[in-house]
Order: C-alpha cells, then sequence, then structure tokens
C-alpha cells in the first residue's frame, strides 16, 4: 500500500486486507487449530478454550508484533509467545502445538485472500453486468471500430461493449480457480506433521473444516503454485479492467466525446474538462497488480522445505494484488454502470470513407452490414447468461 | 531467443517456436481460410486450389516478410501481398478475402503455441514422472529438512520428491486449462466479419474447425486474456522445474552431497566439481519465462479493436516464454530421470539435535516419527496415478 | 506496503515514506509556492503569511484527502480546496496560484524521496563500512570459493568481502546520481507556466530555492525519466545487498558453518537452528523493490502533458521502492557489522582437491598463491578510501 | 529475439548482437588474452601466434557451441576444448591460459555491448536532433495541451517537443555512464587470477588494453551492477522513444489528425488508414526491453564467487535489451524525422474555453500568454546545444 491509496482501494477492500484483518485472521488460526486439536483429542477442552479466549485481536497490534516479528523474520512467532504467555502455565504448551510460524501465516493469507477475493469477484460480476447492459442496449449503434487508433470499418458500440464483457467473464473464470486453490496449510515444522504423531492427518482435517477451507494433498511450504496462480488471475482481470478503462478514456477525448463519464473529474479552473479518473485509476491499479503478481510467481522457486526470503515476499505482493485488481474493477465498474454513450455523436464521428467496403459489397443498411455484429452480441449474452444462471 | 539458446532449448522446441514454424502456420491459416469460403460458397474452390498450391513455404522467407512488413508492421500484410501474386489474377481477391492481418497472425501463434506447449506438457509428464519414481523408491528415506537453509527436523527424501511432484501436477492443471483456451481468430478489419456479408459465422466455424481449434464466442483482437494466461501458466511451470533444479543444485554442494547429477558437467581443470548445469539452466529458464510472461500480461491492455503495440509485443515474448518453459522442464526432467540419491549420507549428514523432538516425543523409530509423511507420500502418488489415468 | 512492514523496513525509513511525511511535504509545497509568490510579487505578503499558517498538518487526514480526491484522482485537489476555505477569503484565490495538481504531488514526492533517498545512502554507507572492515580483516583468510555451488579453487574471505564492497560502491554511485536528479516541478495547468503571466521564471527559481531543490531545464510533468532512473538505483542496490545475504546465508548453511549471525533468528522449538533471518529479509526486499520499479519504468509511457494512469501508479511504486530498497541494506548492513567469520571451518571445509592447481603450479604458501586476491583486496579499499574522502 | 524480429529491430543492430556477434567476439577474448600473456611472457609468442590464427569465426558455429556446451551450461568451454584441439599440441596449454569460461563470455558480452550500445546512442542522437528540430520550428506554434486526454489549455508543439527532447537527453546520459562501466572481465576460476602467478595484474591490464576496454578495480563475475544498469538504462530510453510514440499515435488519431507520419502504414482495402506503425514498433520495443531490464535486475543476486542460473540468464536479456532499445529508438527517430505537423489543424481543434484564463489574465497574444512556453524552448535548445558541444 502506499499514499492515498483509497484514491484507488475501496475502504472495505482495504478492511479485508490490511492489518488488523491479517491479525485477526492469524488469531482465528490459532483458534482454529486448538479446535481441531481438542477435538482429536491432542489437547484438552479446556486448553483449547484458554487459547480461544485468549486470541483476541484487541489485545494485539500488528505493527508491534511486526517490530517483534524482526529477529525471527515472521509475525507469528512473537504472537505465538504472546498467546503462551496469556494463557494459564499448563496449557502453555499446548498452544500452537505441532505447528509452525508458516502453517499460521500461510493459512492467514488464505482466509484474508478468500475474503477479499469475494469483494473482487462481486466487483468483476457488477463490471460483466454493467458491461453486458450496454452491449445490449447499443447492439445495433453504430460506430467507428478503430485499429492502431485510426478509424477503420463500422462497428457497433454493443459489440466494443460485448468485448468487454466476454474478456471480463474470461478472466473471472481465472479469479474461480484461483479461490479453490485456497487450501488450508499445517504441515508442522518441515512439513512431516511429525510433531502430532499418529494424530497429524486428523489434526489436519479437523482444522481445514473449522476455518472452512479445503485442504491440499500435502502441505505447500514449499509449493508456491497456488499464490502464483491467484497472483496471475488477478492481474489478468486487472488489465482487463485498465483495457475497458482506456478505451474510455480514448473515447471520452475532448476530439471523440462519444462516452460521457457523469463521474468523470472536474477541474475548477478548467470546468470544460472531463478527466477520465476512473479509467486513470485502472491503469495504475493494473501495473501495480501485475508487479505484486511478479513478486508473486517470483517466489515460486525458493529453497528446500522453507524459503529464505521469497516467501518473506509474498504477504504484501499478496495484499497488494487483492487491493489493487479489486480498486480497478470498482473503478471501472461504476464507470460502465454511468456511462453516457452519444450514438449522434458516434455517427457523426464516423469518416463517410468507412462505409467504402460496405458500399463495395452492395449491402445498404447497417442492419445488414453488422449483422454478424449483433450475432457475436447475441453469443456473448448468450455466454454471460449461461454463466449467471450456473454458478454466480 | 538469444545468443547460445541451444543451450537452454532443445532442438525440436526451438523449431516448434523458429521463424519457420511461424510462417507455416501463417500459410496454413492462409489455406484453411481459403478452404473454408471454398466450402461456405464465398470463394470458387478453384480459388482454394490455387491458394492452397501457393502456400508454399519455401518460397518464402521469414525475415524478408519481416523487412517487407516494417511498413505495415506486421507480417502478414507482404505475406498476403505475395499470395496474390501469386495465383492467378483472377483468383487474386479470394485470398485472405474478409480476413485481417491479424486474424492470420493471431491464429498462426495459436498453432505456433499449440503444438510448442505440447511439447512443453511432455516434458512436464516426464518431470512428474520422475519425481513419482523418486518419491516411491525414497518414501523411507530419511533425510534433514532445512527451512531457511538450516537443518530443521528430519523428513524423507520421498516427501521431499512428492512435494516436486505434487507443484508439477498443480502446474500441470493451468498448461491444460490454456491449452483449452488457444482459439481460432477471425474477425475481419474490426471483429464484425462484415465483410463476409451473411457468411462471416459459417466461414469462421468451417476455418476453425479446418485447423481443428475451438471458437471463441466473438473473435478476440483486443481480448488478450488466453494469451497472458498462456504466459502466466508457462512462468508457473517454469517457476516450478527451478523451485526443483534450485533444491538438487543445493543438495548437490560439495559440503552437503546428498545427491549426485551424473550428467553434471565437469570441468578440465577443477576435475571434482560436479556443476549443477541442469539447475542452473532451469533457473535461468525461469527468469526469463517470467519476462515474457509479464509482456504478455501488460499487452491486456490495448487501444480499441487493435491496440498499437502491445499486439506486436506478444509474437517474441509468446514464443519466448513457451521456449524457455520447456528448456527449464527438460533440464529438470533429465536431471530427476538420472539422479542419485545418497541416503547414506542423508542420513550422516543429520545433525543428532534434529531428533531433539522425536526424543520428546518418546518415539524411537523413524518409521513412528515419519509416518505421515510416509502417508504424504503415498498421497501424492494416488493424486498422480489419478490424474494420470484420467487424461494423459 | 503491506501487512508486517516494520519486519522488512526500519521505523524511521517507514515514517519518511509514510502517509504523514507525504502530507507534510504537499503542505511544504503550498507554502513554498506561496512564498516564492509573494516574493516574485505575485501575491501579496499577507496572503502568503496566511496560507503558510494554514498548512499545518495537524488539520489534514491523508486517508480523508485521498477519499476526497477520488473524484479527481489525486490528494492535492482536495488539500487546495481545504486550504482556499482555511484563509482569509481575500486570499483565497492566492493559494496554489498558477500551480496544477501535479507540480504539488511531483515535488512533494521529490521531498519524500530526497529525505528517504538519504537513509538508504546512509545505510549504504553503512554496509560499505562493514564489508570494508570485513576484507581488511580476512585479506589473508583462506576459504574455498564456490562456483556454481561446488568447491573450486581456494580465495580468501577478504576477497569475498572486498566483492560486496565493490558491489556496494558501485551501486552507491547510482544512488547519488538518481539524488542528483531530484528537481523541483512547477508548470501549472500545462507545463507552460502561463497563469503567471511574465512571472512564471521567477517564481519556478524562488519556489526551487526555497525547497533548496535544483529546477530542471523544463517541467517534468511527462517525463518522468528522473523517478524511473531513481526506482532503477534503488532495485540494484536493493539486489546487491540480496547478493551479499545470499552469500552469508548459504555459508551460514548447516553444513557449512563458516559464518555465524549472532544476531539470526532461532526457534524455540528449533533451538539449534540459526536462521539467517537478515539475509531473508533482504531478499525479500529486493523482490519486491524490484517489481516497484518496474512500475516507475512503465510509467515512463504516458500520454501528452499529464498521463491519465501511469502518473498515479508511481506514489506507492516511489515510497515502496524507497522503503524496500533501505530496509534490505539496513538489515544486510547489521549482519555485516555483527557477522563472525569463522576461519578454522573455513580451512577445514576446504576440500584437497582444491589445491590441486597451487601444487601444480609449485606454489607452496596460500600467500604465493593468493598474492593477487590480497592486491584485489587493497584495490578495493583504495577505491573505498578514494571515495569516502571525496564525498561521504 | 523472436519471429518478424526484423519489424522491430534494424538489420545492423541485429547484427550486433547476433550469434556471429557473440562467437566473434569470443575469439576476440581468447586472441587479446592470448597477446596479453604473451607480451607478459607467460605464453610464447609462437603461441600467441598459433592462438590467434586458430580464432577464425568461419571455422565455428554459435549454434553447435550451445549444442556442445549443454553439459557445461556455457559455450566458452566447448570454443576452447576446440581451440585447444586446432593448435599444435605444444601449445595446448597456452590456450585460454588462467582463464575462466566466465572471463571469456563476459567479456564478449562486453563488446557485444559497446558496439550495439555504441549503434543505440546514434539513434538516440538521431532522436534528439529531430525533436530539436520540431521544438525549433514550433517554438510558437499553438496547440492544445491535453492533460488525463482532455483538452486542458493552450501549449505548443514547440513545447511538446522540447519535452520530448529533454527526455530524451535525461535517458542518453544514463546510457553513456552504462558504456562507461562496460569493463573487461578475468578473474580466472574464481576471481583470485591464481593461475597466471605474480603476473595476474599484469595480464589482466594488459588483456583489456588489448581491447581497448577499462578495467574494473575487481573482477565482476559475482558483481553485475554494470549489467544491470546498462539494462535500466537501455529500459529509460525506450521507454523515453514509446512516449514520443505515444504521444504522436494520439495526435494522429483520425479525429485529431495534427501530425502525419508520411510513412505510416496504409492499408489496402483500408486506404483512409495512417497506421502509426512507428509508434506501434516504440511501444512493443519499450515493453520488451523492459522485460529484459528485469532479468538484468534479477541477476544481481547470484549464489557466491559464480551463480547458477542467473548469470546464464543474462545473454540473451543483455542482446534483446540492446536490439529492442536501438529499435523503438530508430523507429521514432525516423518518424520524428518525417513528421509532418499541422498549425492549421492545431488551431482548429482548439476549443474556445481553452482561452479562458488568457482572458481572465487580459492576455491578448498567444505570444504573451504563451512566453514562458517559449522560454522553455530556448532553454531545452540550449541544454541541447551546451551537450552536442560538449561531448557528440
Amino acid at each position: 500500500m502506499g499514499p492515498f491509496e483509497a484514491i484507488f482501494v475501496p475502504d472495505e477492500l482495504a478492511e479485508a486486507v490490511s492489518d488488523r484483518a491479517w491479525l485477526e485472521a492469524m488469531l482465528e488460526v490459532e483458534r482454529a487449530l486448538a479446535n481441531a486439536e481438542s477435538l482429536a483429542g491432542v489437547i484438552p477442552a479446556d486448553a483449547a478454550g484458554a487459547i480461544a479466549a485468549a486470541c483476541d485481536p484487541g489485545r494485539f497490534d500488528v505493527h508491534e508484533l511486526a517490530v517483534q516479528g524482526r529477529s525471527s523474520g515472521n509475525p507469528a512467532e512473537p504472537l505465538v509467545r504472546a498467546l503462551r504467555d496469556a494463557v494459564d502455565p499448563a496449557w502453555r504448551d499446548a498452544v500452537h502445538r505441532g505447528a509452525t510460524s508458516q502453517d499460521v501465516v500461510d493459512t492467514a493469507a488464505v482466509l484474508v485472500a478468500r475474503r477479499a477475493l469475494g469483494q473482487v469477484i462481486d466487483e468483476t460480476d457488477r463490471l460483466a453486468a454493467a458491461a453486458a447492459e450496454l452491449a445490449r442496449l447499443h447492439r445495433d449503434t453504430p460506430m467507428a471500430a478503430r485499429t492502431l487508433l485510426q478509424q477503420a470499418v463500422p462497428t457497433t458500440f454493443g459489440l466494443k461493449a460485448a468485448g468487454w464483457l466476454v474478456a471480463v467473464l474470461d478472466a473471472r473464470r481465472g479469479l474461480l480457480r484461483a479461490n479453490d486453490g485456497l487450501a488450508a496449510q499445517l504441515g508442522g515444522a518441515a512439513g512431516t506433521l511429525a510433531a502430532l504423531g499418529a494424530k497429524g492427518g486428523e489434526v489436519a482435517e479437523l482444522f481445514a473444516a473449522q476455518l472452512d477451507l479445503p485442504l491440499a494433498p500435502l502441505p505447500w511450504h514449499a509449493n508456491r503454485v497456488r499464490m502464483a496462480e491467484l497472483g496471475s488471475a488477478l492481474a489478468v482481470v486487472a488489465g482487463v479492467a485498465a483495457k475497458i478503462g482506456t478505451d474510455v478514456a480514448l473515447l471520452q477525448q475532448t476530439e471523440v466525446g462519444e462516452v460521457l463519464d457523469p463521474g468523470a473529474g472536474g477541474s475548477s479552473t478548467m470546468p470544460h474538462k472531463q478527466n477520465p479518473v476512473a479509467s486513470a485509476v485502472a491503469v495504475a491499479c493494473a501495473r501495480r497488480t501485475a508487479a505484486h503478481a511478479s513478486v508473486l510467481l517470483g517466489s515460486l522457486v525458493g529453497e528446500h522445505e522453507r524459503a529464505a526470503g521469497s516467501w518473506h515476499a509474498e504477504w504484501a505482493a499478496l495484499s497488494g494484488a487483492l487491493a489493487l485488481a479489486g480498486g480497478g474493477l470498482a473503478a471501472v465498474a461504476r464507470l460502465l454502470e454511468q456511462l453516457e454513450a452519444d450514438p449522434g455523436r458516434m455517427r457523426a464521428n464516423m469518416r463517410d470513407e468507412l462505409y467504402a467496403e460496405r458500399d463495395r459489397l452492395g449491402l445498404q443498411a447497417d442492419e445488414d452490414y453488422l449483422g454478424q455484429a449483433a450475432s457475436f452480441v447475441d453469443r456473448a449474452l448468450a455466454v454471460y447468461a449461461g454463466e449467471t444462471e450456473e454458478d454466480w
């Protein structure tokens, strides 16, 4: 995160990846672990109760934990120390039994990601709905298609919006797959769960169930594919939002003026300006999301059972990618929801030459010439309807 | 591609993404288009025959096409010009009818990608098989688990290999999904297929069928999700290969010596060295693949119906990502196939302190202490067996 | 920034790039502008006094400004509005006279960067001093040189440290150059300073002088070379810190044990571990700094006189790159300051075969065989001494 | 490199980074080493003569060397073997005496880089000259300044071009510094030059002198700052070229039409189009150069005296960054040289509202209102003139 981050990230999403959210998630993990171990008979029920009571976010400060974590390189180690100090000495050893710091941080990361990703997917849905609505409304609204920034031939604004819609749906599928990959982590010091003796497997299953998370076949301390894929999926969807934002900003240029964003930023000294703020936000978010995703990709390569540095680079990258992808999507979703298209201007801007091909083909009406474009719109809307019914 | 590329990329894969392969794919696309249009009655069968005959790779030179393509910014435009000159003037207008340069280059890219990706997936399968074999063989071979490069607690070499296996399988699923996304492109000048009148939809379907490719709901000139996802999937699998290579290089250190790569690079002046060449290749390939993938991600953001620059950046990035991901996988697959583990050295290297926890637990045999590790290995092998039966 | 950021970034540096620091810098800019305009006779001295009084950081909240800035896409616009509301209506128009939001944010960014960069350079100096001390102390301490992670031939620990030193000095020069490039920004709405009439040039000079910043030949709203170069210089120095951290982590491996970091992270359950926490921090910081630098590089490409999105992506990337480069340097500087080398273990680890070449050359003493290595150490120390005298 | 690379890279520059150029450079290095050792009395003059004779590029094939280099992971090892086989057995041991493969490849890289960089700087000079000429010609040509893609206030085309000029000059300084950093590499197996006994230092100096390269204080096998800085400088200048290209493409839009690139790509079916091909090339080149630069940045982090993988990733990244930065610059240099500005259209496009501020200020003539803009142009031209005299 950086300065002025609220320009880019909605408050609710910022909260979902905040220091506080990470802290709460870590405490949730310790609590779930204690419950699971109590259910499996590894620790007494009273111990689990005492641990659950100690897992009160109000008693901790993430910055302070991080400061204390400087010597171990992670925030779970001081958290566990604090929890051990907080419970009755008899239950001290029951805290964090058989787990390693990475179990806590990774599962907390998954909880944070799942919640934030839910919001990201919601924004994606809003964006898809808004694009679909534009495609439907402007199925037959002719405008100039522009290739390499030059007017090329006629198209429809509906087809442009349908193209946006299909890209959003394509990217959305990636988010859903990444979401499916978010699994609990419990491996102990080196992924063997050895400290839990014969109870390891059972505890892991109960632990995951407590958190309503799937369990991967193996602990994934050193297998970061799910994190890398989540980062990439977020970068893809942020890129799609930025593509839409770019198109709108270009259409909104003073000399083009084919769409108007009523929420566009004005200027006190230049009241004639319609600054494409949502587009700028989406572009900035996409660039930054891609950078965070590159960190997550790089973290695939780490040493042995737990890496020295590549894991540590993930936490902020993950938070950042979630927040910024969601921010870009939210900006563009709102943009498309409010967008006012100007069919008259679209038509007026079209150079006569654009119809050369139509004339060559002997077609007279746009309806004939742009019939396939309309079919494409219908097809995109059908895909959208199909996916909406299925899983939304 | 760069100098000494054969160090990194197997010859067959280099060929699959070579200039020649791109040229052949472009000609295949023009031929398929002509056939499709002939079948749809858009052009005469004789025209299609003449075009097919002209689509002879021996008559063209990719470098020359690129030189001629400098003025249009793409290689399809001069290719089409050449094909028009090559056929009987009567069929001149039948060449490339209703298509745009991007249709040809994108569909050619998909053909190139599909073939190269087939090889990449084959290397992934080899790597999975080799990792599975090590997991099976060393299910109960104890070794030191190392976290942050320090000996932590005991694990087994089998579990380490099972971790590699699961990561490979996770990444492999991404490759299969990316493969499924590779669709034919036919949209005409601006994605409306308008120049084919009422025949557009039919031609597109016949065209895709000729090439045995799926058809996307809409032309995807300006929706680059499939390319970005392919790049990311390649970067992920290349990262997994580099992770395995890194582990092996660390185990192969002079002071560790727990595995030996019989194919390791020697040194004439230092015959005692066992250079982990495959590991170095895998690491280099992963870094470069990630860079190419970042270009493909960036290309999501382009202007309007056809972008000015972001599309153009894709061609080499796609070729590079395919070649280098495959190169890294091939190096590590061969590495694991030949890897000689030294269980004696593994055991001898384990510090006494590693067993402190086992002793605390009152367990005596490794079998008891590492029982969950063995279960994890079994589970990984079961997943592998399941996926192998299903779709390999 | 992300969760647990204090693990990576020293408090003082975190403050230097904090929301609060940005806010204070923006207010400093508005104050300097008012003073400059008062000196140039553009606004009355009383107005400047009133503006300076209103520029009190205690009255503002960065998050709130960002929330208000959502509609304009930047935080300067609401800040200016608030300042105008805060002064006597008579001076309302004197606030921010002739300037644009980007003037404020860019100059604030420069102020933030200059201060944080000062700290980064200080850490670089600490790191250089620590590396120089190790080079001096261990000028003649033999150890195994390792290439591709294999023992190759003898070297000295002093030469290894001298290599670190020279890399730090090389990277440091880049930081100094980037620092020199940090210039005030004052261009008005479109870089013409037109709203200040004939006084534009004079005001710009007074403005820069107030802030003790150089002035670029032209406003640099759309020329982001200095930001891109700063990002790259930070990524380079962070990479050098991570290279040193990587070497130390490898030397500190259980099986190698040639150095000991007394500050290494312990583990309550595994007291034998010496976790190379500083190394992990340095590696994580380098990866993240490089990602932020890539955003700054990407921001070179923007539209016309002020870009829609690429500029907006810079703020967090700049803060992040400064904080993380400094964090990595601080971790490794402390690491080298405390590092305990074990010459006995270094010697004991050397395989006999390493001396094959020495024997072939008929040299008997390490002093003869490693004489050039010692000369290199002396040369590195001489370079260091020279640069220290010159400009530190 | 990728398919159709000639669209992006001029032939002469492609040659400068070609396989052949790398081979010739490696042979030049071996020859220079033999000569230096002969001058220092390390090997007989006859041996040096025989080696020089064997260093005939016609006898080798880079692909073949790379294939042979698969087992060692670099191309120098098989090259040295071949040279040893080619000379009289008496001189066999004189070949490559005391050097390591990395000495050869790194110094060859430097030779390749120096030559290609010369061309890149030449293109930068062309670009600067063309921008300066436009600034001079259009010093007083009013046009709309556009911020966030909206018309904002008046500026001049001269100031826009002066902004391009200053950015080019800023980036050019980075290229010159990177050029200065290109130093010969001679360190032997581990950077100690031990195998040359007391002659190491002398041989290194003679070697560098033979190649007309500076010598770094120490061998830089594991200090990759110069490579990372070169990559970053190339990415910066490529970004500047893309920024200019983007501005031109936007000005050239059908609806804007303020500039015309007479070399713009036409379209046979859409003769009205003026495709901004040079802009597209520049954008594509910048994106790919940045990706290559990120690889070079990543290669800063490597293990011990010679890295396993990060070094290997550099070769293609270096070649690619040089070729593509130069390609982008060449495209935009030609573009600006031929660019036809249309002052009438610039004036006609300006919305009346743009003059609101001027009217408020009571200024009547553009000359008054845009006087500071003209001063800025003069200042940029003065900087340009100063730098041209100094060092071009």
